[in-house]
């Protein structure tokens, strides 16, 4: 086994997740990552924890939403009570085919994460992690070769996350007491938001492998102005470019999309939440150098912005404040590399991808 | 995908465990079956039931076994909470290496089956089917080439059920009032047991895909004599052959094996119930004509009994009978093509292979 995958799953279970002794810990993989499952399960002996295996697979889901009646849907009470009897999850993706649900229609797809909304809900309030194995798939969305794809991930991941953290920090400290965010990229984007009361995050690797974000849920209602996401979005097996959203008072009430329109039409519409914000994150890891089309990488990047429409995660929402409630949290990207920057109450704090403090 | 697959997938779906609308269908393969799994995903979707799709992995076992203090290990509390959900579970086997827990200590492998016993007999008491799917190193077992063991596989798995039942009918009336059996083999196996009061099953692949079997538990006390089992046994990834047992009143006195006796030792100390039987088999299934050392196929031969080790199933066990109750059940084989006989209350039923009703 490549010495690199031990090491990843040492810091999945030692850093992210800090599992110990007595621990129920669920094991997600797809077919392709079977060896950090394996290199995971080895860390499970050590630290005395219990693991179960549970699969995932494009196919297979691709397969029943095929098949099924969209209006017969029911929720997947076996993982539902899996997930509850669990101290901690950690989920792999390894794709084969990043277009392998792309003959699945949308609403079907919409429909199944309505009905698993309970499953994700309890999935979220345990311990959790989510990394990626490299694979040829994922390679080639990226444009590289294996080999190359697999320094790339590794790199990213192995790596000194309380290093990160500090170099974070100093973000979340301009962040936490602020009142309104400014986004601005081109003349395509210019969008404000409020985050007064809102909780910041820094992600130092523990819920994403890589990590390397500060991210809040901005105010709901008081999301204002129009974006356009530079970089493709893989959602439900197709490639949606050029999407654009502009919002009033909080609510999208415009979007378009140059490929795959109707995938971000059938996202919005999944509920009332899908069409408001519920993540506003800023990317700081400098060692995730190019995009690979791959948003658990992507919106870690130093020189990118990315906003989620759907769900809020729980602990960035302030106690006083309401948090967007969705069975959807589709994040897309904003390129600040150029033309670009972040205000906080007036003050830029990026400018064209380079913060204030470095 | 090959349609044989699709097949094997329906008749588990629509046979062997007759999925119907709401259900909720736990789905466990290791990854060289996902086709099968993927099969039965969209099985599932057609029936408008709900699968789960779990993950077994021999290195995954090994890894964690290696790691793990025997002393500490705890139940897979998340197994069982998902098994308890379940409706129906469907297992495939789909083997990459026999042998790929051999060199897990026997203790360890003993203790692991006891502290997930509570899991098991969750899973027993459900609608299940054991299937397996067709790989390689499952080839390379029977001595075969790919192509030719999966046509093996499928001839066994995709057949007319109802004419194998009406088939092996004839053999379930002849245990049904029947008290003592005794199955003879040249001159190393010669074992009487009682089966008064024990419930006969017929096998026409519920539970076992293939099926093809006639199958009871003796009565515990009742076993009395000697077993050479002629076929080699793979348990915890080893070869055992030549196992002998010994029994008197129902209880192993002596044991031995030719190759690997510490691994029928490690299971025959498992627990109070190890030792005893908990199951006699009759193999009817004419379509397996050959050995490829899985027991799944093998014990449904035509030439063949089978005596397993340990837990008896409950639906084998008469109401006024007691149930031997064990982590273990482990089936070996008996040869019977040669110099052989079955006699029931006296009379021979089936000698050198061939029932009298044949």
């Amino acid at each position: 086994m490549d010495p690199r995958i031990r090491e990843h799953a040492s810091i999945v279970a030692r850093h992210s997740t800090a599992i110990e002794a007595g621990d129920q810990v669920v094991i997600s993989a797809p077919a392709p990552a079977e060896e950090l499952a394996v290199a995971l399960h080895e860390v499970c002996g050590e630290l005395g924890a219990t693991p179960t295996y549970v699969a995932n697979s494009a196919r297979a889901d691709r397969a029943f939403m095929r098949a099924a009646d969209p209006e017969g849907l029911d929720t997947a009470e076996p993982k539902r009570a899996l997930f509850e009897a669990a101290d901690v999850l950690v989920r792999i993706r390894a794709g084969r085919n990043a277009t392998e649900t792309s003959d699945v229609a949308p609403e079907t797809s919409a429909a199944r994460s309505r009905v698993n909304k309970p499953v994700q809900e309890v999935a979220l309030s345990k311990r959790w992690c989510l990394t990626q194995f490299p694979t040829p798939a994922g390679a080639q969305l990226a444009g590289m070769s294996t080999e190359a794809y697999e320094n790339f991930v590794w790199d990213a991941v192995n790596k000194d996350w309380d290093a990160q953290r500090a170099h974070q920090e100093q973000m979340v400290e301009i962040l936490a007491d602020a009142d309104e965010v400014r986004v601005v990229s081109g003349d395509t984007t210019d969008v404000r938001m409020s985050v007064d009361g809102m909780v910041v995050q820094n992600d130092y690797a523990e819920h994403n492998l890589p990590g390397g974000e500060v991210f809040t849920a901005p105010v709901v209602d008081s999301v204002q102005g129009e974006v356009l996401f530079d970089k493709p979005v893989y959602q439900q097996g197709r490639e949606v470019t050029g999407a654009r959203l502009v919002f009033e008072d909080g609510v999208v009430v415009e979007h378009s999309a140059e490929t795959n329109e109707e995938v971000l039409t059938g996202i919005l519409e999944t509920d009332e939440g899908a069409r408001r914000l519920g993540e506003l994150g800023i990317g700081m890891n400098r060692d995730i150098d190019r995009f690979t089309y791959n948003m658990l990488f992507d919106e870690k990047m130093g020189d990118t912005v990315h906003m989620a429409v759907g769900n809020a995660y729980a602990d960035t929402v302030g106690p006083d404040r309401e948090r967007n409630d969705s069975a959807q949290h589709v994040d897309m990207i904003v390129d600040m590399s150029e033309e670009s920057f972040i205000e906080v109450d007036g003050e830029r704090v990026q400018e064209d991808g380079r913060f204030v403090f470095e």
